[in-house]
Order: structure tokens, then C-alpha cells, then sequence
């Protein structure tokens, strides 16, 4: 097992990463001391809850525990659905002493947490990812909230966790596009601040696709850990934070075009960092070579490497410009000073863009 | 016109209390500094937009202005109501520079905030209250929220303002039940923490119910300077603001009781405090006669000094019970220690509690 501290002063918090992690009273000393009251309610999904729930429920023997089952999807990532958790909270006479764990991906994680934030003000809570994506990308960054039918995550707060918690047993049953869309992100943490992680992954991309336990929890905890440097590194407003987003440019108008849930999210990211990198070679930053590897690696985890079939080099255009990271009209875009090293720029040639765009789309 | 800096470190904000404050452009001043952005949006509700919004939008020329109106009453302050403002803010593409203007009572004040506190992850907001009870109230503390089925104020946020514009002027529609339960929240911090203010009360009780210009923004801004003294102490946890609870043990037992809405919140604290003087009085804390002042004060502020008729010494004790302030089954009280001095506390003799009741119940 793995160890990670996320460094906030009075809210710092450990993650744990490894395998077995919540298979039975054993191993409950890793969440109780962070437990602080008698109460305590499992939030999860429908999906997750016949996988994991028992076992989760076996490492909080002694509490009074509640458990709230929301229906899986993106969809019910509301301020409605969120209704539930407060239902179940205040049926049960939930007190502000309560701990919420949320034991999912990425949408019970981050309704959860904000769920934990508004409840009485603010309760506890603790995050059990179980998809690659939610662990290597909702564990740290404090990021909680819901979806309004007119925007994605527009209500929510910033809520840390008591502490995290990553069996990677739980990857055993995530289906592999899924798992796919979390080594994106994955290897998007070597391209953007971590030239090491990123060689280290060309040896061992193999070894992560075949879900090996030791590479896995190696390639978590340096994800998490390079996250964690980055988000750190934006409380002294260096505007870093926005280097998260390599791909996500491109990606977000592909999302859009192709309407959510036709791509994943991770697979949409993917082919926009081939796009990022494709513009980062053009405009000289990064070699040919190097792009190609991108490419390579990217293929190996099964991931897309083009925009899709029926996307224009004008609908990119204009999808892009609607993006709400556009200030002021002007487009800003992440691209790679060097492989393991990004930067944000509304300063490039935007022929260049545009002759890439063209390229790359097929009609 | 008066100024009270809350102190809260890099939260710190201003508190203007006056007349005329948002009669044109002239006072523009007194907000503008306070909006960091060109977009803003004021929210309030059907009773309140028809007497002042068209004045408070004359202080904001030159914004990207929108207005969201929702109905009037404790019954709307629901996350489903929320919705509203979350949709108008997202309709008119507010970003997360955007400052929200809560212009209405406490329920417009909770909502409003707890809305900037999660659009977008927070968003800058002003109060503008205008009631008597909103403004010494909610003025200061931070909290926010929205009620849910299963109980008041469950769901929320600490989240404070950029700066509070009280205008004693918008006191002159606000009905007289409304005034003098108002009025009850005022005489209480004279009670808990303000010896000095409760005599001043006691020779301008008169001039504050006649609604004088110069007693009315005199005994406001000594209310938010005292709560904000309370507050202050209790960062440093001291369990203070517990004190701000005088008379509500008792008053939220008559509300219960009567149902939510028969009785004002300030009224049932009236007969709270009435009943809360009368205890420390038996318990030798303070003398007959300081009890039969605050009694005088009380129905000189058209205000109730006794429970309602039909309510038992049985029922009081029982609803008493289930309060939410109640910790481990022991029931805890607010007393006065002497006039101007409150103090929490849960070991009493629990008789003289019982003969108190069944005193000043009739039935």
C-alpha cells in the first residue's frame, strides 16, 4: 500500500492506495480515525452497491450507518437527485456530526462531497473512488458539486476530504473503455508536469492496460501526487491549475458535437491532447517524433487518436469559441512547451490552428 | 448615516446603516467598490420588487443586470425554489465574476447567499435587507441556506458578504407584526451582552416604535455590532453564540406548537425570553423586578409576554425535548446571568423549570 498526504495546512488528508483495502474489519483502522462522530452514511449507486457496498459496510462495524443507492448516470447528477442524500440524512437524524462516504465514480463522488458541504452547513467526508478516472482525478482538487440542465458542475463547492481511500481491486469489474478513459487522464499527468512518469509509462503502459496491481498502484499514486503539485502550486495563483485541461479544449467541443455519453469523457480528452500535441509540433514546440509517441501510447490503452468521422474543422471552431474557459473572446489552449511540460497561451498563430483542423478532420 | 466594519480577517466587510441609501444614482457609490464585475443580479421577491427595485437598479447603471423574483414566504425557501436563480444566472450566461444582490428579508438574504455560495463554486454577494429582523439578524454571521421538509435551514453554507446597505427607509412598509418581532431580536442583545443598550432601550423603546429615524439606525447598528461581538468570541470557540438562543428553546416549542406561521419568529422568542427572565429569576440570578422590565419592554413592543393559552406545562417539556439544541438528552438552556449577560447551561434544578411552567401555562 501507498501513501499519499495532500498538503492543505489545516485540511491536508491522506490518500491510500493499494489492493484489499476494504475487504473486512481488518483493515477498518484505515478509515476510523477519520471518522469523528457515531453516524455514518455510504452514499453509492445502483451499479456499485451489489459490487462493493457489503464490504465497505463489513469496515464500519460499531457505527450507526445509513446508506443512500442513487440511480448511475450522469444524468442524475442534480441538485434534484441530490435530494435524496439530504432525505436520507435528516430521516435518520443525521446530526452536524455525521460522515458521508462516497463509494463510486466520479458523479457519486463529487455529489457526495457537496452533499457533505451543504448538509447542516458542512459534515465530513470520505471519498472511496472506485473507477480509474475518479481516482486519479476526483481525489484531489477538493472539486465538489452538481450539473444544471444548462451547464455542467454550476452549483457545487470546494470540500475536502477527511481522507481517500483506492482499492484498486475495484478496477477488476470497470468495464475497459471506462478504464481507458481513466489512463487518458493518467497519462495527461506525465504530458503536462512529469517527464519521468511519462518514460515510465512508455516501458509500462503494457503492464497498466493488464490492470497489473503493482504498476497500477504506481501509476495512481503519481497521478494523484503530480495533481496534488499542480493544484498546490495554484493557490499561489500562479494560474497553473488551468494546465489540467491539455485536451480538454478540443475535447469538450467533441463531447458536445457527438452529445454527452456517445464519447467518454477520458476518450474525447484523448483525442484532443493527439490535437494539442499535433498544434504544439506545428508551431514548434514539440518534435514530430515525439507527437508520434503520444500516438503510440495512447493506441496501446485502446483510446481514440482522431476527431470523429463527422466533425468539421468549423464546428471544432466554433464549439471551441462557446467553451467557457474562452475569455474575452479569445481562444486560450493548453499546449506542451515539451513532453512533461505545458503551458496555457490566446497567443499562437491561429492559421495554424486552423490548417491543423483542416487536417484532421475528415470532412 | 453609520458604518460597522465586521472584522473577519480578509473576509472583513461593511455594514452601512442609514436613510435614503438607495434612493438614485448619488449613493452609487456605496455599492459600487463592493462589485468586482460587470455582471450582476439582483434577488429578491414579489413584495419587496414592487416597493424597491426600481431604485436599487438606479444605483447600478452601466451593469449587465438581471433580476430574479420569487414568491414571498418561509414555504419557497426550498432547493427547488433555488433552482431559479440558478437558472437565471446561467440563461443570462453569469460567470463566476458575477455579484448576486439579495434585496428582501431573511428567507431572500439565506437563499441568495447560499446561491452565490454554490454557483459556480461561489460567487461574490451584498445584502440588502429590509426588514427590521434581517438586518440585525442576518446582517452578520455568514449563514445561509435552505430549509428542506424534514427541518429549518438544513442545507447551507458559511458564506459572507462583500458588504450589507441597510436602509432604515424600506422599515416604513414593513408591517407592524413584522416590526415588533423585530424589535424582540433587538431587545435580546441588550439582554445577553449589552447592559448599556438595554437602558437606552428602556428611555427610546418609545422612539424605536415610532420608527425615529435616529433611534432606529442607532439601536441597528449597536444589534449588529453585538452580534458581531458574539460571533467574533465564538471563533475562538468558546461556545458564545450559543447565547444569540436566548428565549428560542422555549419560542421554537410555541412555534412547533402553534405551527410554523401563526406566531412570528420574534414573537415566539418574546414569550421565550419572558419565560427565560422568569427561571433565572426563581434560580436567584436576577431580581423580580428586572423580570417584570423586560415584561414592560416587551408589551410596550405590541409584543406577547406569555405562551399561547392552550399549551401545557406537559407540551412544553416535551417539545422542548426533540429541539435540536438538546445534546446527549440533556436539555440546555440559555439564562440570564444578569441583565446584559447570558450564559448556557444544562445543570439547573429541573423542578423549578417544571413550577415555571405550569405557572405561566393555563392549561
Amino acid at each position: 500500500m501507498l501513501e499519499l498526504k495532500v498538503d492543505l495546512g489545516e485540511r491536508s488528508y491522506p490518500i491510500f492506495i493499494g489492493s484489499g483495502l476494504y475487504t473486512g474489519n481488518s483493515r477498518a483502522e484505515l478509515l476510523k480515525p477519520y471518522i469523528k462522530g457515531q453516524q455514518v452514511a455510504i452514499v453509492t449507486n445502483e451499479t456499485i452497491a451489489p459490487l462493493y457496498l457489503e464490504q465497505v459496510r463489513s469496515m464500519l462495524e460499531g457505527f450507526e450507518l445509513i446508506e443512500v443507492i442513487l440511480p448511475d448516470g450522469e444524468e442524475y447528477k442534480s441538485l434534484s437527485v441530490l435530494e435524496q442524500v439530504f432525505d436520507g440524512l435528516l430521516r435518520a437524524r443525521h446530526t452536524r456530526k455525521t460522515t458521508l462516504i462516497a463509494l463510486g465514480g466520479g458523479v457519486v463522488g463529487d455529489m457526495t462531497g457537496f452533499a457533505a458541504a451543504a448538509y447542516q452547513r458542512g459534515v465530513d467526508f470520505i471519498q472511496i473512488p472506485t473507477t480509474l478516472l475518479s481516482q486519479v482525478d476526483s481525489s484531489v482538487g477538493g472539486k465538489t458539486g452538481v450539473n444544471h440542465p444548462l451547464g455542467k458542475n454550476m452549483i457545487g463547492a470546494f470540500h475536502q476530504p477527511n481522507v481517500v481511500l483506492i482499492d484498486i481491486d475495484s478496477l477488476s469489474t470497470l468495464p475497459g473503455r471506462e478504464f481507458s478513459a481513466g489512463v487518458a487522464e493518467v497519462i495527461k499527468y506525465g504530458l503536462i508536469c512529469d517527464r519521468d512518469f511519462y518514460q515510465w509509462l512508455q516501458s509500462n503502459i503494457d503492464r497498466v492496460m493488464a490492470r497489473d496491481q503493482e504498476a497500477l498502484t504506481y501509476a495512481i499514486h503519481r497521478s494523484c501526487s503530480d495533481k496534488a503539485w499542480v493544484v498546490a502550486e495554484d493557490e499561489k495563483e500562479s494560474g497553473l491549475r488551468a494546465i489540467l485541461n491539455l485536451g480538454h479544449t478540443f475535447g469538450h467541443a467533441i463531447e458536445t458535437h457527438t452529445g454527452y455519453g456517445e464519447w467518454l469523457h477520458g476518450e474525447a480528452v484523448a483525442a484532443g491532447m493527439v490535437m494539442a500535441a499535433e498544434l504544439s509540433c506545428r508551431l514548434g514546440h514539440i518534435g514530430r517524433e515525439e507527437v508520434r509517441d503520444v500516438v503510440d501510447m495512447l493506441k496501446t490503452a485502446c483510446l481514440p487518436i482522431e476527431p470523429p468521422e463527422d466533425m468539421s474543422s468549423e464546428q471544432f471552431i466554433e464549439l471551441m469559441s462557446i467553451d467557457k474557459k474562452v475569455l474575452d473572446g479569445k481562444l486560450r489552449l493548453v499546449l506542451l512547451e515539451q513532453i512533461g511540460k505545458a503551458f496555457v497561451t490566446d497567443q499562437f498563430d491561429r492559421s495554424v490552428l486552423d490548417e491543423m483542423l483542416q487536417d484532421m478532420c475528415r470532412v
